[in-house]
């Protein structure tokens, strides 16, 4: 038989360490022949756009290269798969290709929405007794998929952030005067990237001074005094707050700024919650404010990515392909950790049907009492994760990265 | 005798190794016993806040950290020196204390109104027949002044911003849809910075596909028709404009999204061209469109820092040590480049008058017919500057920044 692998939604530095996993378990196995990438996730399947990963990763440490490269080579897409009853088409579609192709298994790398794919489509297959596995591997840098201790993708996204955040701690102490720099964090809807900032703790920093998270409501008076009570002690507070931060109507602190588009899965596109809050500072209390957006640099920057996080993600990948040759089909890979010292996790399946359209929150018990900084418990969570550094391949003083050959 | 050394204006990732490189070399001369640092600039000095270097940096491996640690650890300022008709009491001040505590040389770090300060303060000396020599180190990520060949901090932040868009690239490129991708660099007067993204070609890369200067005139409408002739090639076009772009009339494009706030030294407070294009291109393309500002991480990621940048910091930090024990001042240290291949620089020094308030701008013959991306001599100026990687510090998977202790 011949698999398939894709990926969808957001990307991550994470992705193609997960596309190296699957592709180093398969070339273990003689059922599997070929070993596709499809190109945009499901849309790559459904408009007949394949690549041979084993034509692609035969070049001495191109795998390597693969695992260090950030985003994903074979691309993504935001395609929602409609219900079956409304659109059987696309299914038949899928699976006259697949048999067409003679595809055993499809693993698909993704967060929510692409969880409700593998979901979809595996059950799909079950109630029309077709033999294609279909598996869902984690990624996402918002750490917020269901019973996964934690996804693929989230540590380095989390190791950027925190030393990222150390730096701009470092250029915020120079002048004399009071300053309050505000640094906006991905989070639509949970906090963990956010939150992850306070392993600057770990370190002996007292920055971020103030953290705040979507999981609870956000009140600007609050904010401002939250800030006068900070800058009593320190000089220059830093402030890491979630891109996704709700007042207590549930309303987006930064609806105000949104461009009011939707994506196609019906999300708010957010934007400047940073902006906005570096306005109200500057109103309110006057001082010196800048406000930092992180951007697509958290997601991308793999320069700095966790070596533990890519490791993890592609153990996740190899462990995917094992589970569909032992049968499975429907499931979710998960990381279930064992112990937090010495750090040990196994990775496990569970249902997708469990995991598809919910979102995991950032515990409320590990948020402090003020609901402005998190709790230590947070820190030893989140330590393990953004732990490693990876050999980067330089060129000419440029990390160097896999590109598709066409 | 005594030193002193202090920094001024925006931080860099290699102004601690200039600071560095003051202490290595004045540790080696038995005429110099004191070194001091003072904190924020002439501030620290009007001030009397002066710190030890010799205690501070005792420890083993502490001046490795200082020199791989971004922004500057003695602090900065803003302080416009006045003329010395407008108020000498300032002077006096300075004089005194630096008699008080046998100062016999100042160091002074920063970019172009730091070296109005050394320029307004040597010159009062001579006039005065006071025997403290003041000499200029330069550094600024704006690479704009005269008479060096590039200034310490650049190398870093270009190799940043190379590395960033690099992988802002890889971001940029997983979805099918056409995407318009934003960076916004900083560079005031002169784009230095945003033109060293070109380096990206050597390594293959067709991003940045456009990139915009402050030395060349905006057009709104140039740049939606240039898009628009990209996009017939690219899927993913990735523009690099500098924050400090104008038009025909000599306006800031992001004008109208400027605070209005000025500096100290009546700079224009620079914010938003990347969003202002990005809602213009919205407007007037409707392709899915991102702006991307890389804030302060182009000037304070010292965890990518250009390895020959943080080198040249420090000799040009010792080699200033060295024309103040030649009886030098009134000068800044500059970098002359003997050849591209091999890379080759010498330490001169010039008058620091001729520096003072001017700015080099980026060469309009490097910046090709179009006016809308540099020429490939760009790329060899720029090349050299990005080479070589620091072998950074790590601790619970975060970069170690040195810290003064209290």
């Amino acid at each position: 038989m011949n698999i398939v692998v894709a990926s969808s939604g957001g990307p991550t530095s994470a992705i193609n360490a997960s596309i190296a996993g699957v592709y180093l378990e398969a070339v273990k196995h003689s059922s599997i022949n070929k070993i596709y990438g499809a190109f945009n996730g499901i849309e790559g399947i459904l408009e007949n756009r394949l690549v041979d990963l084993r034509e692609q990763l035969n070049d001495d440490g191109a795998v390597e290269l693969l695992k260090n490269t950030p985003s994903t080579v074979l691309g993504s897409c935001r395609y929602k798969l409609p219900k079956v009853e409304d659109d059987i088409t696309v299914y038949e579609k899928v699976v006259t290709y697949f048999k067409e192709k003679d595809i055993g298994a499809f693993f698909y790398i993704g967060g929510n929405d692409s969880m409700d794919t593998v979901c979809k489509l595996s059950r799909y297959m079950k109630e029309n007794n077709i033999d294609i596995k279909v598996i869902g591997i984690p990624k996402t840098i918002d750490n917020d998929l269901m019973y996964t201790d934690h996804t693929p993708g989230f540590g380095s996204a989390a190791k950027y952030v925190a030393a990222t955040i150390s730096e701009i701690t470092r250029d915020s102490m120079v002048y004399s005067a009071k300053s309050v720099t505000i640094v906006e964090v991905m989070g639509r809807y949970a906090g963990w990237l956010t939150a992850s900032s306070c392993v600057l703790k770990e370190r002996g920093e007292s920055a971020p001074h103030l953290i705040y998270l979507p999981e609870v409501p956000f009140s600007t008076e609050k904010f401002i005094e939250d800030i006068k009570i900070k800058q009593e002690k320190h000089k220059a507070v830093i402030i890491a707050v979630s891109e996704g931060v709700k007042n207590e109507e549930g309303c987006y602190v930064a609806e105000c700024y949104q461009s009011g588009e939707n994506d196609a899965f019906g999300h708010k596109y957010l934007a400047g919650v940073g902006k906005m809050l570096e306005d109200l500072v500057k109103n309110e209390i006057g001082c010196k404010v800048r406000s930092i957006e992180l951007n697509v640099m958290q997601r991308c920057s793999s320069h700095i990515a966790s070596k533990t996080d890519i490791d993890e993600a592609e153990h996740i990948g190899s462990k995917a392909v094992l589970a569909a040759l032992n049968g499975e089909t429907g499931k979710m890979m998960i990381l279930s950790r064992v112990s937090n010292n010495p750090y040990k996790v196994e990775i496990q399946t569970i249902d997708v049907d469990d995991v598809a359209n919910h979102v995991k929150y950032f515990p409320i018990e590990w948020i402090n009492e003020d609901k402005n900084n998190v709790k230590n418990e947070a820190i030893n969570y989140f330590l393990p994760l953004i732990q490693g550094e990876l050999n980067i391949k330089m060129d000419k003083g440029i990390p160097v990265h896999f590109r598709i050959k066409k």
